[in-house]
């Protein structure tokens, strides 16, 4: 996925609309929020395992409100000049040593207490 | 973004943790939920101007959040087998043809009522 | 519980701490939403089984969320000068409306339709 | 408000409608969290003023929104078996500890370092 890209298509997006002066880094981490809700309500009633198995039309659905979260993350990291890409590795390389395999693995219930 | 190459390290994390038991969609979308809430967090006192000039110490725990969400996205388009590349773009295209620049430009003020 | 004496109590804990100029209705959805999330935060890898069964310790954290969300909702419906008590009465009552028990009951699986 | 004759009447809601089966707790978090963003969503591309003069039909929809956090407060707290009204005072006497008013009064910048 080409971020960059992406990101430029979304500021040309926001400036053809006289948008920008509402993308503050506040508003849009509000609205990314609202998306990641709209995803979880997909899955609010559902057991986890007919969380599974969507049927074609809510995993259409469910796409969609997955494509809004990545999205107003784009224009997050953008408006903010932060490199997603490097956060990410940075940020997974901290969870390995956070979380060593062999201390925690086996550990299953533990979990929550590790994270 | 190679978004292919950090769902498989991520894949291989949880499996090396013997974590998979816990990564159902619903559970996955609850935890993407609170990392965007930990992001939402360091803007929620700030004015939107100032939610534009963080101090290079709050820059970077934004984007640790970035990451834990960016993370948690990938994942649950993983074990979804959803691509989110094509969900984006699918998405930008839609909202292309759903607010017209020429029909919501100079209208800002109304830019609440076209989302 | 004495909504009226906890926003009071609230309105004065705000003004003693020269607060008020934070709390724009904007910043405590903002507040409210982050406790919501740390209240979530609780159950997003347990069973929905092993949810019901809390020990005390990890009830009486649930309890603090809990209550954090409610001080929210009051001091938000306060700066809005929103009834709550008068809010919730209507919304049952067209609920009631909305989901007719003869229609929904013993139609399980159709709940989210529904909703 | 009488929290307990409002959890009363939502405990034979779902019971009538046969819905309790979907009232874990984990679920009920998971809908109150949906519930916060559709209220977070009234402010999202707001000014913090234009926050506080919101026209009557917009409060309307927010008072809406206000209640189904409530009621799922109210559902929460009851499958838990929580009392709210305790929970919240004892949450308001540790939160007057914590934060003295002669320590951050006046120093309103620091606001987000006490919370």
């Amino acid at each position: 996925m080409n971020t960059e890209k992406i990101q430029a298509k979304l500021r040309r997006f926001a400036q053809e609309r006289d948008w920008e002066q509402f993308h503050s880094p506040k508003n849009i981490s509000m609205a990314l929020m609202v998306e990641a809700a709209e995803l979880l309500e997909h899955f609010q009633w559902l057991t986890q395992e007919a969380s599974s198995e969507l049927d074609t039309e809510k995993l259409s659905a469910v796409a969609d409100e997955i494509a809004d979260v990545q999205i107003y993350l784009c224009r997050l990291a953008d408006v903010l000049n932060i490199d997603i890409k490097d956060a990410v590795e940075r940020k997974m390389k901290s969870n390995e040593a956070k979380y060593p395999a062999d201390k925690v693995r086996g550990k299953a219930k533990k979990y929550t207490e590790y994270r």
